[in-house]
């Protein structure tokens, strides 16, 4: 995503105290207590301007959504198209997924979504990618047990390196397509990005649980 | 592959010394024998015209290529095109690869060559893929320690099959690309049907090896 500078964006946040939580940590093993329930707990990691997990809020609410997002001038776009709407189980973090396991207590967290990860394409940046080891152990913590992780991208490179990742790993894999819009399901639901370069080439989609540790 | 009717068939094949074995059988823990010499032995299952191994034949002398094909009626026609050329490297059979662990003693094989399968795409057909898991434990006979299995295809539901297959196997993936021919690798050898089909759609591609079993 190509990030603009935007003026004065935290104070543009902490004017946003509907949606956007400053101080997350604060709320480590306490997020329903943020929700006022025990709804289970779905989060995006790069939730970018919102519209996938905004909608998603939408048509369920009886799950928690936590957006989770790295740039405060990407969070402002997200929190600004927020105002005038009501979305009781909807927050939003800025926040860096490196520390991932310690914004949630183990298994507070019933699902993640991964969505056109930054694809890091050097492969001396492979670390950062979302789905290199490093993260996988980190999301492995916060899951639930029967928990779940949804991930789509454009990008081949990082799908191929995703599924040798995964391979490696003790996980499940419940669904996979290696072109999602050609399946037109109707549970997908699009994000900004996918909207505009889908027409490009294949969405490549995995959803995949882990096996328990033995 | 469209299959048409060849007049006379067997009777084409066995004049085809040079190349066809009509009676394989014959030949199990002998394939040295067969070649002449103790050189690895490569197969193809499922040969069609042949293109592919034959140029594979003749790029690696010191490789021992076995063309295995199920239909009479296609493998004349490779044959016929072998007619004018001296390949000693090169045998073909008609054999039905469900009994491909009859057709070679336990580690016999040094990798095998699946291409553009028969997708088989109705789910009750799903054991006749031949990457369904009853074939993969065949392979997994006939195939040395170190031996690979190299599958590409332009079938996505196929490729999505075969990731969720090998997924829950003992393997492991040495090379993966969700579309081949766009890396423009050199030693990427054509078949007829990627020749003419690939402009459809992506060539997705595979090589895995076998854990050793414990």
């Amino acid at each position: 995503m190509r990030l603009r500078h935007v003026k004065n964006a935290n104070e543009k946040l902490a004017a946003n105290e509907k949606y956007v939580i400053l101080n997350p940590l604060d709320y480590v093993g306490k997020w329903n207590v943020v929700f006022g329930n025990d709804h289970p707990i779905h989060i995006e990691i790069g939730m970018g301007k919102g519209q996938f997990i905004t909608e998603l809020a939408k048509r369920n609410p009886n799950i928690n959504y936590i957006g989770i997002e790295l740039f405060s001038s990407v969070l402002v776009r997200a929190s600004e198209k927020l105002e005038e709407a009501s979305i009781p189980n909807l927050k939003l973090l800025l926040f860096d997924a490196n520390k991932i396991d310690e914004l949630f207590w183990s298994q507070e967290i019933s699902k993640i979504y991964l969505n056109f990860s930054d694809p890091w394409p050097k492969k001396a940046h492979a670390k950062r990618r979302l789905t290199s080891p490093g993260f996988l152990d980190k999301y492995q913590k916060v899951l639930r047990k029967e928990g779940n992780i949804e991930f789509k991208t454009d990008n081949r490179k990082l799908f191929e390196y995703s599924l040798l990742v995964l391979h490696s790993h003790q996980i499940i894999i419940s669904d996979l397509s290696l072109d999602l819009h050609k399946e037109e399901r109707a549970d997908n639901i699009l994000t900004e990005y996918e909207e505009k370069f889908s027409k490009h080439g294949p969405i490549y989609f995995i959803r995949f649980t882990f096996k328990e540790k033995e």
